[in-house]
């Protein structure tokens, strides 16, 4: 084998992200040979700045730069959305169905995978319900089981607050993936929610 | 829309990587998000690195860190295997049925792409065959309308030059079924059949 040692490690480093194998991860590495100098700084100034840059939002738990996420800084509503995840806050926001606040749960539980309620940010939208000024919570995880879990866990914990606790319609595919429905999709989906 | 600087950016960087849409470019991202810190620090320097020492091997025009290549620079052999790509060498390398030297083109000719013998590193071949001690030269490029044209093209180059010149066997895969083998390749095969 020929031993490019620069080239090993750069089709190593790319094939530790998901789903891509050997012979993708070396068609990435040739193309970043094949970027201009200052594409590929760039490029490894992006990585080192999104790792060392972004974290929760002190708030909703998104990911953010600064301190509190631009959409808690800058909205006002009496509406929580409640995702799994942060990119499930992009698919949302993409439907423009939703112009309310939001709170990233970093996971689901699952009993199967040893995660419960202390493992997920639940503490963290307790806390904000508890501060006041939040009339609905919308459960938008995913229906699956554990999203499913999820939801009528959220609802049975926040009913007994006097928060209204609404689920995202089930015009998403059951056993599909948030990130992936149509924004056309999620919006109705978003206007369907009803009362769990 | 939620203007996460960071992300935003590293988005965009994996997108310009070949075959990379927005949705696996973010989903990437997240990936590098949840890597630990020296992951990430090392995937960045491998980025760099790979740029900046990466080169042109000096006789034969693989990838190298160094001047010239570890396989021109630890192999005596007067046969060269000519490829259109580095990517092919690694190819070939991995069958372990070749263990002579090889010649990167950087390319094929084509007359629609405006691609001619000056384009692609033919001069450099020809450089090596008049500083002697090369008795074959095998034609490993693409069996497809470039990879065929180039083919003939430095057969006929070569050959005046005393040098034996060979293509690579084109035929049906090996492990492939001959009732799904598509027409061209069929009739190639029948056409290069030999004794057994």
């Amino acid at each position: 084998m020929n031993n490019i040692d620069s080239m090993d490690r750069l089709t190593s480093a790319f094939s530790s992200l998901p789903g891509v194998g050997r012979k993708t991860a070396e068609r990435y590495a040739y193309a970043v040979i094949n970027m201009d100098s200052e594409s590929v700084d760039a490029f490894a100034r992006a990585l080192v700045d999104a790792k060392h840059n972004v974290h929760y939002c002190k708030i909703c738990g998104n990911f953010t730069d600064h301190d509190i996420c631009d959409i808690c800084s800058s909205r006002k509503s009496d509406t929580i959305c409640v995702v799994k995840e942060p990119k499930d806050v992009i698919a949302i926001e993409k439907s423009k169905g939703y112009h309310g606040l939001y709170h990233v749960l970093h996971g689901t539980l699952s009993p199967l995978e040893g995660r419960g309620p202390d493992d997920i940010h639940l503490k963290e939208l307790i806390d904000r319900i508890n501060q006041g000024g939040v009339a609905e919570v919308i459960v938008a995880t995913n229906p699956d089981v554990e999203g499913e879990a999820t939801a009528s866990y959220i609802s049975r914990l926040i009913k007994p607050l006097g928060v209204k606790v609404t689920r995202i319609a089930q015009g998403i595919q059951m056993g599909s993936d948030i990130e992936y429905a149509d924004e056309v999709t999620l919006s109705k989906a978003l206007a369907d929610r009803r009362d769990i």
